[in-house]
């Protein structure tokens, strides 16, 4: 037993094979659509994922049980960061959110019947899911303890009343786990349970789909209502009032997956400044001659790097079965603000260029922007490490 | 004679009449389009003129001659941040780049002639313009003696041929100003001439509008093709071989009156922050009793109370009848990090409303983006700063 | 009344005057000491602030009365910076903290009688002083109110107990202006009186002199022991329980004119890596022709601009009866950092020759860094900056 | 084969017991000598080392046939790092630099008679060594291929003749490897040869000692000349003319080695840093409760778990026989930069403490500046992290 940072055969083949499909079937249809998957129709994303189940490289996360490649968290780092090389590559392969952390949840915490209605055409791609948890203010955002959505037991079962919003994937969606509260007080730090809802079921309402930054995300972010929203007890997901807990199962991993497809952003812009820095000339000479450009481009590398080695070293702990709550979130705010910094450092490379739509870097620095604020903000992720270090220390 | 920074009456009384013209009349249009110029008919750009007009602050960096103001640099200041606080209020008060730019080179340069067939319909807002210097690579972008761009002489006056990209205001412009190569090759200090083309004259097409991460400036930014244009000697602005030398009288203010502007910005994002954390409450208290948070809005007024006191540092300079060649590049070069900054920052207080086009701060994400690059990126006015300053202690 | 940046010529050439002393006079005797006033003399000192006489430029900020100079806030500015070019400059021209805030706050609150006894051989450089107003934790530190020193009313008017550290310039002063709580407990925000005590009255103890990263204040900081110290009702300065007051009185000049000082040594660690990267050869050429020292080069340029033109306006507010508070604050928070960033890039220019003694910048270092703690460290300033603008948005 | 993060039992009992000698036997030493290596006699490393021989954790790094226990690069990490969270450690377990390094080196290339000769009495501790290749300008400094110093063959063997700065150790050192110039001219980038000789050596002078802002390392830092020093063939180490070449086989490892070291450094102000805010009492609560507080303690774990990630990660290529030029340039630089900003945040957390000798704060602050500098600067790196790239790239 030793430090080791070599991959398993098997899983640079996967990790190859996705490079591949993604740089040959997967760049040109975002390409066509300005990497907007606000506009994509579900005929590319149905032919794009095709082509991933005939590369072998559809649903790397997923158990042979459901058709997937069993991948561990370590070893879908190199496959989701070439996923993420293009903004439709995750989608390509089944692993983008919010589906990728919904099969994940499903296949911990559902019932085999759950498991089957569910987790099963959600795997293959058949269906689409979204996970209805954050709400406008003052509800559950940062502080998820704030949770206003109610479910109120009833003799047949439960009857759900909300609001939520920024809700990814809802347009489109066959179900959405509902979180909602079951017990409490918005603020108390417990009470919430899950709820397995068909998107169709009565009472479910999508009110808007909200205008956003980023637009790479199939689906969108959508308001959602839940007016009198009636389930049956087979909708709760897991044990009644524990829906917290699970939303850590759900998050560790969440959070590292959403580090490796965005690092494949931050690996493409990065690759964009490169060759730019290569052909373009100014000043008498290459772009990457000058000494100011030449930093631009070793601080993306080093970024990049150091984004890597932590992924690897987070998703070790969450292999290991442990709970990861600090390498995560250490791991999540330090590569949402290198990716940032990167693929703002790209632009900066290519100047104009990088400010048209001429080169994906435009559409690149919107996408990676919001990464600093889903799965929580950087500043509740800094309270979080902060609180935690002082008390071990007490 | 001593250091002073109140600003006389009148002054104060124009800047006063911006704010209260922009909160009443311009931002409500501004939210109509979502703050997309490229998407602003001509009908509410007459409106917001008009009504600039009646409260008596249209125009101000003009001549009384040609219907302005008269403020010096200095006294801009005040009144182009209150305009920039909308991305709409600089086209209401007529100073919105280039026209504003293009305002100022003509009052300089231009013969008497030429004022009155082209600055005063431009003064009036009657007409709009566009300055077409930048060239796609491998022509003038960062570095301007890379100019491609002929104009050769002939029996009857000149004859441009060239290629020119981001050219702002295009779309819709009454005229041009043309830089091009009257002498010397592409890589020579010298030799540029500029030229006033009406833009309907044969041989000048519009090729494309192009896409941009901005997208608040009105007309956007095109792409322009010269192919045998010909044009008389009254075309010409200035002296022949002198394009560069005024490409510097109008590239200093100009600097500053785009810091001034995107001030405005800043400071409104800012504002929208302040008001969030108010409003906002979290982890059982205001948002704004947290501690990340106060240090993300101190930094917002630090970066803002130093580029105001930068800029007007640099007007005075300009003032003097300086070039300020060093301190305008100094100021462009820190505004506009920290315009970028302060967004930023307020985007991340606001979390996932700034990233939603409910706050305009996605907006405004987007709109400050490129100033770091347009009129000289910071690595192009890091290399003239330090150039200058090891030059002068040899 | 409008902007104006340009400097009275009487106090052009007073900075001159202090340029040429600081060069000629000053930097020599620095360099013999190493720049550590803890090991200085009173030899050299008496010296320095001979020649400091001579040059006309003593005493730049005490009134004529007491044989100053007389200048107001903004024309100590250059003066100020230029004496700190050299650690010891400010010592020469008898402006160094704490006597020069001192002097400042002796000459707006002490009675007559107060004035002739303290503050005349103050302003002549025959006495030193000291203010000791902070404690070690858990007393009075970034947080004033914590104050727990106690001066309780006798018959024959007051007795001191209390213990107090980094009492600059205390080992040496023939007195101290000693902030004691005469009402209230720990934590309240008053009950604090200011009391003037000559060094040697019986239960005065300099406890020990504390070893610090910086080394350039005179006489050092010190820890001091007031046991049961008896003093009389005319050692109270202004009134009773004002002392708070009395110290935003003190502090918001005090915060400006260490910016001025510090700047100086900012300044003069840049013109040391502007003379390095000139003759210096590296890679074949000069270390200068390097984009990335020339960033280095130009940011520094551009945070000394910056913090000139923010010192200027802030001391504009003072000047105009303002308190101040805010623009002081941000004033103070970005100077200190903006002198430890350009101390930093210019140590790294040099490279070993900035590590070893042989240039001064290992002593700048040292000595700027505490600048970013003294007189409320940033994170004070932020909140405080914070709160006032979060308030007034109320 | 896959990612793994956890270390052999071994190596973990090895660490372990690394931290207790630290705790209970060096770092009373090192606080009795305020850190400061240069004044420490030879008494105490001796009875430093004795303990660590009997801790049975003296010279990891070395193999068994000399000594010591062998660890690989990876195995070293949490050693070193466990040796360098007091400055003295390093020197206990005989794992301070230059002498750890010149052991590497000398494994891998010396002769079995100069390993018994030269590196069987560094491994046990009773010699001392230094390597000098640092000249200084217009020598050999960040640019290696400026080397001045020249060997000269002679029927005897070689002449040497030069002039060396920064030599780390100098000071009672029993022999050092020269770097000296056996063909060609300084700028060329071959021609080096290295030489394994005895300080007492006729024509080896030390001339000074450097005063530096570091102090821990032992020795300190001098300059040296060689003048007409004679060698005999058997001094050369290696082959002539290889010498750059060995240099990079020290340089790779010793680059890790020293950031394992200063990550020792980080981790312990770091440490500091969180103890004080938990007793620490301000504004009505413990400071570790203030946002800002928060966030430097967060930063300083993330900055620490980042660069201990990337240490493994380059250390694994180390050991799979790869140069690992690219990601020890990439980790060094990100280490270096890392390690400062941990310091300069906890520092800040202890305010005035912090200023103070009473903690080890601000000698921590001193000793790691250098390091950005120290095993070439971090602007160098980045130049060759940058060309590396965009070499690969065309």
């Amino acid at each position: 037993m030793t430090i080791q940072f070599e991959f398993d055969e098997k899983v640079v083949a996967i990790a190859q094979r996705t490079e591949k499909l993604v740089r040959e079937e997967v760049l040109p249809v975002e390409s066509e659509y300005s990497g907007s998957a606000h506009a994509l129709p579900d005929g590319p994303r149905e032919l794009l994922q095709r082509a991933a189940k005939e590369s072998g490289v559809f649903a790397p996360h997923v158990s042979s049980e459901f058709g997937g490649l069993a991948l561990d968290m370590r070893d879908r780092a190199p496959v989701f960061e070439a996923a993420g090389y293009s903004l439709f590559g995750p989608l390509a392969l089944n692993c983008a959110a919010p589906d990728e952390g919904n099969m994940h949840l499903l296949e911990r915490v559902a019932t085999s019947a759950q498991r089957e209605r569910f987790l099963r055409p959600l795997a293959t791609g058949e269906w689409r899911s979204c996970f209805a948890m954050t709400e406008p203010a003052p509800g559950a955002g940062s502080d998820p303890s704030a949770l206003a959505t109610t479910a109120q037991r009833t003799s047949a079962g439960w009857v759900i009343n909300g609001h939520k919003w920024f809700i990814t994937g809802a347009n489109g969606a066959d179900f959405a786990i509902i979180m909602a509260r079951t017990s409490g007080e918005p603020g108390d730090r417990g009470g919430a349970t899950m709820f397995l809802v068909p998107t169709g079921t009565p009472g479910f309402t999508r009110t808007r789909d909200i205008d956003t930054l980023d637009e790479s995300m199939f689906g969108g972010h959508s308001e959602l209502t839940f007016d009198s929203l009636e389930v049956g007890d087979d909708a709760v997901l897991g044990e009644v009032d524990k829906g917290f807990d699970y939303a850590q199962v759900r998050l560790g991993p969440a959070r590292m997956t959403h580090c490796m497809r965005w690092l494949g952003s931050a690996r493409r812009a990065a690759d964009i400044a490169i060759d730019r820095a290569n052909e373009r000339r100014a000043f008498g000479g290459r772009l990457g001659e000058l000494g100011m450009v030449q930093q631009l481009i070793a601080d993306n590398e080093i970024d990049i790097e150091a984004s890597r080695a932590l992924i690897l070293r987070a998703c070790w702990e969450l292999d290991s079965g442990e709970s990861g709550a600090q390498i995560t979130s250490i791991t999540k705010t330090f590569v949402a603000e290198a990716v940032n910094r990167v693929v703002d450092r790209a632009l900066q490379v290519c100047g104009a260029l990088g400010i048209s739509g001429d080169a994906p870097l435009s559409r690149l620095y919107r996408e990676v922007r919001p990464f600093r604020i889903y799965d929580g903000p950087s500043e509740t992720h800094r309270w979080a490490i902060a609180k935690r270090v002082l008390r071990e220390a007490r």
